[in-house]
C-alpha cells in the first residue's frame, strides 16, 4: 500500500486480490464509473463521474474502487483526478476488464445502464 | 426465473446482470466453488465443495451463486448437484469466466487459494 504525495493510499500490484475487484465491481456506479474511465482518454474529476448522485454517496464508491486497486486518483488544485489503472490490472488478471468492459465479443458493457438500478 | 422440478430457481440468461455475477464472485469460498466446478468434469455435489465449513455458511453460499445465475444446481436423490453454468456465461459476457479462471493468459486462479481468507 503506497500512500502518495496527495495523501490518497493506493495498493500495490502483489496485494491485489480478485475478491476484492469483484467487490468493488459489484455496485451498478462503480461500474459506471469504471466504464466511463474506460472510455475516457484522460483522467477525469469526481464531479464528472457523479452521475447526480450525493458526493458522499460517491466518495464511498470511490474509496472502495482505490482500496481494490481498479483506480488511482491524485489531486490537482482541488480537484481529484481518477484513472483506471488498466495496464496493472490487464498484468495481474489478463482478459479480466476487457470481458467487463465488454470489449471481448458481444457487449457485455452496452446493455447496462438500461438496468441501471440505484445504489 | 425458471423453478425447476427440483424446487432450485434459476435466473433466465435474459436476467443475468454483471453487478450480481461480481458480489456472488466476491467471496473466497465462492470462488473456489467455481473454480472446482469449472475444474469438474461432471456435476459435484455440496459436500464435495464445503471445503470443511459449516452446511449452513455454504447453502448462503450455494444460494448467491446460484441466484447470480453462475451455477445450476438439481437434486438426485438426497443429493444436490452442482455444476458451472459456464456455456449461458460465456454467451452472455464473453470472456468474463476465462479471464476469471486464469485460462486468458497468466493465471489469475492460481494465486488465489493461499491468499484465501475465511468468510
Amino acid at each position: 500500500m503506497a500512500r502518495d504525495e496527495s495523501g490518497f493510499s493506493h495498493p500495490d500490484e502483489g496485494t491485489l486480490s480478485l475478491e476484492a475487484i469483484f467487490h468493488a465491481l459489484s455496485d451498478p456506479y462503480r461500474l459506471r464509473i469504471v466504464r466511463a474511465l474506460a472510455a475516457s482518454a484522460v483522467p477525469m474529476n469526481c464531479g464528472d463521474l457523479s452521475f447526480g448522485r450525493p458526493k458522499s454517496s460517491m466518495s464511498h464508491h470511490f474509496r472502495i474502487l482505490r482500496a481494490a486497486g481498479v483506480l488511482h486518483t491524485t489531486s490537482q488544485g482541488v480537484e481529484h483526478m481518477n484513472s483506471l489503472r488498466r495496464d496493472m490490472l490487464d498484468r495481474r488478471f489478463p482478459g479480466l476488464m476487457a470481458a467487463i468492459l465488454g470489449e471481448t465479443g458481444q457487449s457485455a458493457a452496452g446493455d447496462h445502464p438500461r438496468r441501471l438500478t440505484p445504489a
